[in-house]
């Protein structure tokens, strides 16, 4: 994951433009996608695609000829969706157009226009400091014109059409944790879920740029997803060295949200819980009253609560393999849970099955150690789901009233499964 | 309200009779009264209108002709309804009248015998104490004849035929905080949302005797009620130096209870919350189990609970204008909130607005405090408001969601109103 | 109970034979039971009733003809459902059936072997450390042979046929708390409601084997039972020291839990209440998924957890009368909670009575008591009664909201119904 990160690093993003096709390109070398390309000017409720934006250069330089802000050095510095500009600025004229960041002195701050024809470089505020007045020349060499904004898919079949929606943005330029960290996280759990042999569900990965990317898409699909996502997750933000946060779903007590938790308890890891809060990414979108789907979202930092957040701080160095690898740990959990939180019900339900019968008890008993609420054996795991296997309890539920991990139980319910004794519905 | 108050206050008050009309005719010179009049005998489920009582005077006077006690200077001194009487009585006889309380040895208790044909003077501890062996004339100049009940209501339309009942009563002789702090603040209310443009709902108030007054109106209007009340209001004890108490209704998780909880929440005064108990005033009758309206009682000392409760110590001096206006000041707050707390619907529910078009937005972005949970931006409200207006969550809902007042929640959504973005259901 | 507990001790019972018709047949000296017989081979469920168990002695005796083991001394000696053997066996081949528990050296264990054709014996951990190398001569003169499970119940009639079933089980042979303390105690219970006049519910006793005996019995009558039985109790460990257990019902709700738990809180004892887990004794049966009768468990101990369980320490002096009287009690208490937890109407359901009238209430009110909140006067509990007695809220609940017990509230729930002012529902 780490190294398709770095590989995407460079490119600069934006909500529209080359740069989102050539990240869609590195990612289908990994993992099969299809683009959609959606033209400039379509209404799509509220919002209008905007023109399509391309940079090939900029640059400031001073009366000497020298560049000190240059676009190659970090495409941070040019406000994104800047409209071309070329001409010489008193260092006055100039300072309206530039972005910094005086609580945090040595970082870029990232800057966006998309919606309003401006242009703007963003500098960190000890450079901007040391500006002399005089005589700028600027170049903005970019282009708004009409084209198209691009987004990709990739989907994994499962035995039921009911989906679960797997969404990362691709519209930052040079950040690692926001978000590219969500973006290669996705292509390592495609991976995953394309090994599992009879998937329950089916999956579907988007990879949009964010806010206009999801409005689009769901103006397009949103009926589709309505009537078929089970249950969808953002991803974002997965990268940093910072302990686990998972912001539930609008419903707030979705099986997704009872799955997040368990999967924490039974893992070693920290995860601080919160509640749907109306802003932060996509699942603004996704859960608006309209669609109202249930999209969690599982991050180590939460945006715009760290101080990288949103500057050329959030760099190669602030996302780390170990955290990757954890966050895909965690993710893949969550996951084997989903697939395996079935409801079963007893082939007979009435009064125990003779255990003995199946090899599933000791045939001489003394001390019945099954009798002691404390072990936990296999036994007394039996009795759990041939009381619970009703119809009504999940997996999940039963795991819950042992207190055991849904992992340790569907193991279990797998042997029962094999004899014939329950069958799930 | 403390001038009204002090003139209400001389009146011999009782469940029927003159002060009781006078009371009513003071306060049509304040609000628009209209008056009811119920014969005498006339029955009302278990009940029947007593015979009305009328007094004129009342004294004590001790071997040598000297008033010990007078009705004149304190019409606490009789029992309320009491029969007349006129004679000559020795002191053994007399004490089997006098009701006095040793554990308040200076206070006149107030004492009533509306069903039983009795008579009785009430004194302090002390003075009864001092009284010295010997024969007493006792006169008490009353009248117990076939008249009415008198029962005063105002009336306040609004857009629903919903409407909100405020009670208070008017059967208390000269005591100022049980239950003339009640009557006055119901008079303020009054004229409070006389004011308010655009009521969403109608109120209701109505001035009558404790108990047989409630079950009289209840036997004439009930049905109408138990179709059209929302909520409503018992008023007592609303003048003396307490902080607040809430009597919940019978529902226990009403609108109304919760309004009262949130406004406490975002004032600066303490509540102490208390579940419905049958007994106290006359939600005892309104909730009633044919009934079952959801009536609340916010107070400040509850009755029977502080030390000058019903005696001559409930007087001017227990109650002050500032406990009044603070009273009424919270109430103020409790019926905006219930004005407010409407749902709304997205007039267009799918995805966000874009919120730039309506100059609801900052064009340029960077470093998006928005995304920041713990600023409550305009913009952050904006957001809670178009992902909740979804016709199940109302705005105290939303309120308490976000933390913030249905107050500050309640501006906002008038302003995406006006825009034609959100509509109340 | 202690005496008929020391009368049943000695019995060598197991899961058929003659020990439990002795059993039975003792029991019915007490109380009228009738006798069930269930054919060896008959299919029940998954199950089979095996054939019958009989023993007339065994024992071990070494080289020198001493009996250093003997069936006589104890019957726990003998692993239950052994099957005959008569020979000479060298120490090593006679270990591989010999029982003992090294943790608890000095007792001798329970051991079964129902389902698989076996022999042994059991003896202390201490004894079996003492026997010396050399040949023993074994005599186990048991038969298992074709004949019959066998069943007792007894029957209380009620004003309804919803019934309660109240299962404790005969199949352990020498000890006392597990599960004689049971079978006593529902004696003691059968002669307590047989004298409760009016009884509203019908009453089920079952004295049963554990395990096959339920599933037998379910089997026939488990139709029966789903329809009519209202809740049950699974009798067991009701005669040690310790402070009480409950178990509570699958569903975990269900007034019985809630009885018991308001039992306890106005009883002086202690009780830990335990969510259902489903293994443990009979309610395994009664609420697998099929049936999922609401059945409890209140024990004093919890079987498996007290270091008598299931060895010779579970004994006579392990069991002690006032412990059994106070479980009585304690059961009694829930009975008549069960009995008296009835719904209530008033007969006119408008505003309160006028309780003067019925001589409820007192005629002159001064400084009334009855509106502080904290006294709980009759007039108090009266008006309670008045206003919930409206057909949705139990005497329990209405108990639980006064905080008193429910006996209480039923004293003054009687006097209503008798005035005519209530009736139940």
């Amino acid at each position: 994951m780490y190294k398709l990160l770095k590989d995407l690093f460079p490119i600069c993003r934006s909500i529209t433009g080359g740069g989102n096709r050539q990240t869609l390109k590195m990612l289908n070398q990994e993992i099969p996608i299809k683009i959609e390309e959606f033209q400039s000017g379509t209404q799509c409720y509220d919002w209008t695609i905007p023109d399509e934006w391309n940079i090939k250069e900029a640059y400031i330089e001073n009366e000497t000829g020298t560049r000190i802000v240059d676009f190659q050095d970090n495409n941070l510095h040019v406000v994104n969706y800047s409209e071309p500009v070329n001409g010489t600025f008193s260092l006055d004229e100039l300072k309206s157009h530039i972005y910094s960041i005086p609580e945090k002195p040595e970082l870029i701050p990232y800057a966006t226009s998309y919606y309003k024809r401006d242009w703007g470089f963003c500098m960190s505020h000890d450079q901007l400091e040391k500006l002399k007045p005089g005589n700028y020349n600027i170049l903005i060499d970019s282009t708004i014109r009409p084209g198209s904004l691009t987004i990709g898919e990739a989907f994994l079949n499962g035995k039921s059409k009911k989906e679960v929606l797997i969404s990362s943005y691709i519209c930052h330029p040079s950040m690692a944790n926001d978000s590219l960290s969500g973006v290669v996280l996705a292509v390592q759990i495609f991976k995953h879920l394309f090994m599992l042999k009879n998937r329950r569900y089916s999956y579907r990965f988007v990879f949009l740029p964010e806010t206009i990317g999801a409005i689009v898409y769901l103006f397009h699909h949103g009926k589709y997803l309505k009537k078929y996502v089970h249950a969808g997750l953002v991803l974002t933000c997965l990268g940093d060295p910072n302990s686990f946060n998972y912001k539930c779903t609008r419903q707030g007590n979705h099986e997704l949200d009872e799955i997040v938790k368990h999967v924490f308890k039974h893992s070693g890891h920290e995860c601080a819980f919160h509640d749907f809060f109306p802003y932060g990414s996509d699942e603004r979108q996704y859960s608006s009253p309209g669609f109202n789907l249930p999209i969690g979202s599982l991050m180590r930092s939460i945006y715009g609560r760290f101080r990288e957040y949103h500057t050329s701080g959030d760099n190669l160095d602030f996302v780390t393999e170990d955290a990757l690898n954890e966050s895909f740990e965690i993710y893949s959990k969550v996951f084997n849970a989903l697939e395996s939180n079935k409801r079963y019900m007893r082939d007979q339900p009435y009064c125990e099955p003779m255990l003995a019968k199946y090899n599933l008890h000791d045939t001489v008993g003394y001390i019945d150690s099954n009798d002691n609420k404390d072990a936990i054996t296999r036994t007394v795991i039996l009795k759990w789901l041939l009381n619970y296997s009703d119809g009504e309890h999940s997996l999940l539920d039963i795991a819950n009233k042992i207190d055991i991990s849904i992992d340790q139980l569907s193991v279990v319910a797998g042997q029962l499964e094999e004899k014939g004794i329950i069958y799930s519905v």
